[in-house]
């Protein structure tokens, strides 16, 4: 940043900008590591969030035993930064691919996850050339519908194959019940919950009876990791979201986590009495999740005006909104609108702090 | 980009890529030109979509008189690249953003466009410090209910405070018909949009009658650009899109651009017979227009299935396809997709000829 940036009031930033509050961050990451610093249960959180090694640092600081991330190329952001343990939690396809992951793993631990045992032989081989032995994870789905396969039997069989891949060193398995993070009620998303953690963990027992060893039993995000982190045989829990929030999770009952993230924007237009229009559109806020939040402004809502611009709407005449106001939304799905940013404006009581590169931005390979 | 990757095939670029079809691109800028290379109608392309110089370079090349950017930054990355005439076509707002606009103009024409009279006034008087006056556009709502004073009235007393600002050259207006770019009926798109220009060019004349000169009157987008070119006092067109196109244009009846961008993505899981995943989620195409379409897969639909996932549906089990294959999806917006990628993987005839990096990317500020 450039130094005469440094101490500016949020109202001073240029917009629109991403803006961290980074004591309620680090209020959050502090919150989630005492719930676990008993164990047995522990953190391994989901950096796809906030994409950005200090923020990882001080998760590994407060307690966490490692990351997640969604991608291979976020690892390697990560592992640059010097971070040790990180579990990719995206099947890795593909001879080049398949590399990375073994040059990632000469430096730090790095564990896969296989759904498919040709995509699993592929990795066991290119690690076999090399004399490594890749640590792996059998991903389980456990309702969501995405990747994994189903427990039980077809876990069981998968493993089985593993086992015998002289490549790859099995370690446990994955089951992320994303489907449950944004249920609403609290008592719905624990009974779900649990019985999406009853299927992961009755299936890694079936396993172990079958005389296979697993250290892993990963899982769960900020909406469910209260259930899931209590649940006999879980071992490990990828919270991403809780370090800053969204307006998605707002309406999550039974989360106690700080909005730390805003899109500080401006009004470039108010030619009618009841719209303002800012400088805040598709290519600043993702749409993915519906409308941001805004800050302060009564009921005001938000629309989107295109990829450039937003509209504030009134119920009434605003004639005290001017152009050159400036005004603060809380987006709807943090992670997809951290990834549209080259930098967090990060504030501490309503300065500006830093500037943070957001490294591992569009890191989609 | 590394040399051994010139010349891959299609099918071996690592996933998810974004892919150009550069002939496709160039045929493209080149029939959009040719419709306007006799006037008097000229192009000025918006390159919000494509955010890269060298595809600015080509437009100029063919005809165009300048270029049109939304965001002062990517003004500022045109400049960089030797671009000499740019319209900033969203209203330029605050003393730091000014500054910007004003540095930018002692290496460039750069234009921007007003609708406040006391935003009007700030960049005035900036300019009259520095001794310079700033080409100026009056900016008209023509009916897409974003920015811009009403036509007639409103917009002659703007005109009229704006000429007797001395850091202001008042040039023109600009009515940007945004609402009908999509309408799907070339009849009804044409008749909306010829009523848009009439309030333009109405206002136009009126403002000439009053004793003003205007030498742009600046309009129109791809969906567009036949029926605003057309139109008598049209000066400039703005269109973006037909460099590439994307999925919701492709519903749009009476345009007759290719498809030249794509993204690539990876089959990696197929656990289930009708559903394949893939590498490509909200982190790798935009959701704001809806759903992607697939290209050579049949009826098979795209369903996002996160931020990193999408899931390919089958109407019947797809037993052939598997873990590694590859496929082509086209954005449904595409200046909010390339918005989320660092590099174009430049293709020729299905072979990688270059990699390019978007250089205006997330130059939201």
């Amino acid at each position: 940043m450039r130094e005469w940036m440094r101490g500016q009031n949020l109202q001073e930033i240029e917009t629109p900008a991403l803006v961290l509050d980074v004591a309620a961050a680090e209020r959050n990451i502090r919150k989630m590591a005492e719930l676990f610093a008993g164990g047995p249960t522990r953190l391994r959180p989901h950096v796809k969030t906030h994409k950005t090694p200090l923020l990882a640092h001080k998760q590994l600081a407060a307690g966490a035993i490692g990351i997640t991330c969604a991608k291979l190329g976020e690892a390697e952001v990560m592992v640059a930064a010097g971070v040790r343990d990180v579990l990719v939690s995206s099947e890795v396809v593909g001879a080049r691919k398949i590399a990375r992951l073994l040059a990632l793993n000469r430096h730090a631990r790095v564990i896969t996850v296989v759904d498919d045992g040709n995509a699993a032989r592929e990795i066991s081989e290119a690690a076999e050339r090399e004399g490594m032995r890749i640590p792996t994870l059998i991903d389980l789905d456990v309702g969501q519908g995405r990747t994994g396969v189903a427990p039980g039997e077809p876990a069981l069989a998968l493993v089985q194959a593993a086992a015998r891949m002289p490549g790859l060193q099995l370690v446990g398995l994955q089951g992320y019940e994303g489907h449950l993070q944004h249920v609403v009620d609290p008592d719905e998303r624990g009974e779900r919950c649990r019985a999406a953690m009853k299927a992961l963990t009755d299936t890694a027992t079936m396993i172990r009876e079958a005389g296979h060893e697993l250290d892993i039993v990963s899982t769960s995000g900020t909406g469910t990791h209260a259930y899931a982190g209590g649940y006999p045989g879980v071992t490990e829990l990828q919270p991403g979201s809780y370090v800053v929030m969204d307006s998605q999770y707002a309406s999550v009952k039974g989360l106690s986590f700080e909005h730390a993230l805003t899109v500080l924007t401006t009004v470039v237009s108010k030619v009618k009495p009841d719209v303002a229009i800012v400088d805040a559109g598709y290519k600043t806020l993702s749409s993915d999740s519906g409308m941001p939040a805004i800050r302060n402004l009564g009921d005001a809502r938000f629309a989107f005006g295109g990829d450039e611009h937003g509209k504030l709407l009134f119920e009434q005449p605003r004639g005290d909104i001017r152009v050159g106001d400036k005004f603060e939304l809380v987006p709807s799905h943090c992670d997809t609108t951290i990834n549209l940013h080259d930098i967090y404006y990060v504030v501490r009581d309503g300065r500006l702090e830093d500037i943070w590169p957001i490294a591992a931005r569009g890191k989609i390979q």
